[in-house]
């Protein structure tokens, strides 16, 4: 047995805004700066899902990734890909979409559908300089 | 003397929306598809600014990039970064966003002010496939 | 009236050898050095496909580059994609395989279907460090 | 003491085909698609080799990467480079060229070779969006 | 709670060379190669900073990375762009700047001063196919 | 007869300062700022070259890039890696090291040896942010 840590990179394009309802306009502006521009911004996302698991005997595999394409496609990029992230995506409601809340709520949507294997992380790619990662930890 | 193009490349982060006023709402859905998408999508936008000259015999300069960056930053970047194309920016103003008409308009804000040298061209990246170069031709 | 230049990257994997049939077995090798490996090798290649010409006024588009990938994976993509250029390629048969080669073929089946605007030029990258661009000259 | 993981990235291109001969055709076309491709395809694949110390004294090194690179140069890169993994490879004969597959037979012939520090993993990139790790697990 | 991974880059570009001071010239010469090069050499750094923690509920965030670059660029880009690694850094002094070395230094000046969350690892990249991680341990 | 630009990339590791020696300290740093540190700094420098011609109807090639890569390599790649382009770099003798004067020494090495087709351009990244190409004109 041998445990083998495949990835497949997906990428969307979003708008959102950093915006906590909760609080005042002013404690907003002060705490996210531009991100709580008012008529939006928006980012070129790309998503690595990594699985891990035992490559089948008979097809090397240790998930088919054009199926693992498919179900990020369906349960996330579909919803997402020239979305508003604060105003479109029903698995967003109520989540203040900074890159770790989102990168959280992806692993929610994804988590019970991976057909063989486990799902091992998600790396979320805001810019070429900032990302995030979850392991489900 | 000898023509030298120099380079410098900036980013910025922005939302868009591809949709013509004058045209009804079938037509807009129809022709732009999910770009027309109406809470708006963003991209992580690269701008590169090309400008021709003679290296300067004492710095060995076209041009000192450090202010061309600053030029680009007061002319362009400050007023797109984390900005709604369609609502935010004045050079915007009544110009339907795609890469095209964007790449033209920031040609617009910037060819009279290079300090030295000559403006050659702008390529602007929307996403890693998708770009457009424009030549002030 | 507004001269730009758009570009669409696609992707696609190959296998195919350097190898002149017309030549003896030992200049191939001296030739082409492990490019004429016998049992074939392959890449990952990236060609970027450049039109010029004027936005259109109602839609900002030089041509839409929906359009545009569709054409290029119809006439290019689906035939060479996961092939053999050397034995599995219609617009292949009887061309060396080079990456010269091959961009030139790749014009010729590209030049008479763009459906607006005019091809400028095509980039094909066989690996990060060598490439190769035709213009129709 | 101090821990550091060192990475060395080095790149081939080679040729292969999915295919598992106890199969029947239809099985293979089925379970493989376009990868198994009766005449082959190829990759520029991206290796990249982590070993994990402490960094010698005198040297700084955990491991001399130019050692490094001759090594795997040695054991794997000239066996496989412009080579069909199907074919031509030694340490490949009889397994089923997937990328898990693949990463693993290359860890079992770098293992016994690290002449200082650790083999702690293996990445390795058949495409931009796909790859797999393998750590010895 | 949910334990996320943020990741901030930076660049920077400095000088440096492999050189032990306690050892002969010949020793260096054999051991460093051109990395020993008399009158120096450079590099264009990459640093991956990850710190990990659960995002507080108000902002989404483990840790705001405007902040987190502010300290990055106080503590260490400021030091080491434009600066020659064995001459002019305090916090490299007495250390030979192998990449090994350089990122657990760097490491010691950011840990105590990361606001909130808790510093998980640093990846410093010399060149495209040269880095190493840091983790701590 | 058809023009096709090949490209080969090759990189480099050098220091260097921009300093002119008929000018005082005081315009120096005024002038280049922190590229004018004293005790260098330096970059993983890339370069494309492109040469032109009609592919050979016997090898497909407009110029054998494993012969240009040797060319590039002991013309100019031997000379400035590991090296300080201010003190060791014959064809840079009293040449100020900025991007566009390197450029242009680089071109006047490289011009007269090609062994076939025809020297297009030269583009020298310094950083992913900042180049300049020269083409001879």
């Amino acid at each position: 047995m041998a445990k083998v840590y495949v990835t497949r990179k997906v990428q969307f394009n979003a708008a959102h805004r950093l915006h906590n309802p909760e609080k005042s306009d002013e404690w907003n502006r002060r705490t996210f700066g531009k991100c709580n521009s008012p008529n939006w911004h928006g980012h070129n996302y790309t998503l690595e899902v990594t699985v891990v698991g035992d490559p089948d005997p008979e097809t090397g595999y240790v998930i088919d990734l054009g199926d693992l394409k498919k179900l990020v496609n369906e349960k996330v990029v579909s919803k997402v890909d020239h979305a508003n992230l604060n105003l479109d995506v029903d698995f967003m409601e109520g989540v203040l979409p900074s890159t770790e809340n989102f990168v959280i709520a992806i692993w929610n949507e994804l988590e019970d559908h991976i057909p063989s294997g486990q799902l091992h992380s998600l790396r979320l790619r805001e810019t070429d300089n900032n990302s995030a990662e979850y392991r489900g930890e």
